[in-house]
């Protein structure tokens, strides 16, 4: 039976253009507002949950090391509410990231998909529903939520645990935008995500920028729909702005942004402005550029990167598939 | 008695602990809210104003060179307001700073404090009392209203001309703190302090912005009058960081920032939070940090920049006089 027991699911990160920053649940990961992505194609967690009737305590493998800290221990209680629903039994886990650590790309996003995707397919029983399966990977890490779906995502924030969950907005092959990420800094952050997101909520700023969401995502979404990348572009990069503007300002000061992010800002604003070169960026809670193009310049982008950041390693990606069962297991 | 009709004023330039940025009121300078500085010791305006009645049109030299341009249309609109007033004749102005240009310190600050001084001097009648040379200097410049006092200056905002105008909170000798400003960048602004001025009034953080200020403003008192500089330096570095967070997520984004800018902002923190150094920032429009510190450690704080920061220049102030009557004229 422990053979049957064993599943492996690959999962790709997401890159927000809508950005989810603040909780209105931190027991459930329900989000002050809605947020909009993009699945990567190239930043991919792999992950093999074993189930075993026999082993007591979850034994847990991060990119081929045993962990026994905090990390494990927010696996294993996650692993708890599973089990809850299913059987108790101890699950053997083993799980690889494609990008590096610290790359300021979410790899809880792909992981939390990734596992909850494994771990119901390893009791070998029907799993939930696509949408009951972004439900169960924001329990696990909120972002999570949009990494369950292939293309272009909107996780629909809700107010509880049943009306918070995503859907697709339409498929990669939708639009060849690509997401070039800069990796400036692996440093660790000073300031968490989850302590970011209390700040956040307090931030004396937010409920005007509630306010302004609603019709910033139905904007987004219509230049999605018309690929109007400028519009788009416009719209994101703002957006960006705005929830570094929040970081920043808030009580106590997260300044995610290094020389090098606001060095190639002002690059890619002068490439844009002065050379018509039609390229945007995003930002997520660190350093790190994400520089947003068509496929059709991402060649000229990627070159131009390489010649004002050459020590910079650049991850290119394209509208990625969603959360899927996979035969290669790692355990 | 052409003779007679000449004068020449000092005035100081400031740096605002809280920010004027965002007016209600374009004609007048009626800013959104009320702002407090400090008067900048060593960064000076030295201005002659010659009234002659046989003079047809306004000569004017700044920094030696006659100019020709906007800057000299909107001297002599000026005075046109003063002339409005008293006599209509022209004049010959002259004026020069003692710190170079671009360095991001407010020369129409001390430009405009130092202008009434002199013109209203040089009609050899009694000139205005001090309040109302904080309207005038106002009305030539915003920030020029809290040119005229010495030390550390208030500036009610006000809602029309006649109640917008500076008071002195304390004196020079009240507190001996430092702004050592690191000029980074001598390049101009992409986004004028005019444009930036406009973007602000409709963005949509403004009007919780406004909602906190007043209480920030006594705190900042507060910690003034008891020199309590661990409370003002996080009111100030807060201010000055909520202020950028606006002017870059605005629209069109103003991001004054550059990547020194950021890199001395990380290194002062870590100063502060790792090694217990009392030092804070603040940022005008414009990329250069105002590092503030009591003099005991300016010291150590300059070493410190330097070392950093080897080839910017640091232009240290203490608080500076008041704007006055000098002999020394420039024509």
């Amino acid at each position: 039976m422990t053979d049957r027991m064993k599943a492996t699911a690959r999962a790709c990160s997401n890159i927000a253009f809508i950005k989810y920053w603040g909780k209105a649940d931190f027991d459930h990961n329900i989000p002050l507002n809605d947020s909009v992505s993009m699945t990567l194609s190239d930043a991919v967690t792999t992950t093999t949950v074993q189930w075993d009737p026999e082993l007591k305590d979850d034994v847990i493998y991060l990119n081929s090391e045993r962990i026994l800290d905090a990390r494990a221990l927010r696996i294993s209680r996650y692993l708890d509410r599973i089990r809850d629903q299913y059987y108790r039994m101890g699950a053997r886990v083993a799980s690889v990231n494609s990008f590096p650590a610290g790359t300021g790309i979410a790899s809880s996003a792909s992981g939390f998909a990734a596992l909850a995707t494994a771990a119901f397919a390893a009791f070998g029983e029907e799993s939930p529903d696509e949408t009951e399966m972004t439900r169960w990977a924001r329990r696990g890490s909120g972002s999570a939520c949009r990494s369950v779906q292939a293309g272009f995502v909107e996780w629909k924030g809700g107010t509880d645990d049943a009306s918070s969950y995503s859907e697709q907005l339409c498929g990669p092959g939708h639009w060849d935008l690509r997401d070039l990420v800069v990796v400036l800094s692996r440093k660790p952050k000073t300031i968490s995500s989850s302590e970011g997101h209390k700040i956040a909520v307090r931030h004396p700023f937010m409920a005007a920028r509630q306010e302004e969401l609603p019709a910033r995502i139905l904007s987004l979404k219509g230049a999605l729909a018309t690929r109007d990348v400028a519009t788009f572009g416009e719209i994101v990069e703002h957006e960006a702005m705005e929830v570094q503007a929040i970081m920043m300002s808030g009580r106590p000061s997260a300044l995610y942004l290094q020389p090098d992010t606001i060095r190639l800002i002002h690059h890619l604003r002068a490439w844009r402005d002065d050379e018509g070169v039609p390229v945007w960026f995003t930002l997520d809670a660190g350093p790190n550029l994400h520089v947003l193009c068509e496929g059709d310049v991402a060649f000229e982008v990627r070159e131009r990167l390489t010649i004002v950041a050459p020590d910079a390693e650049i991850l290119e990606n394209r509208p990625g598939p969603a959360a899927r069962i996979v035969d290669d297991h790692l355990l």
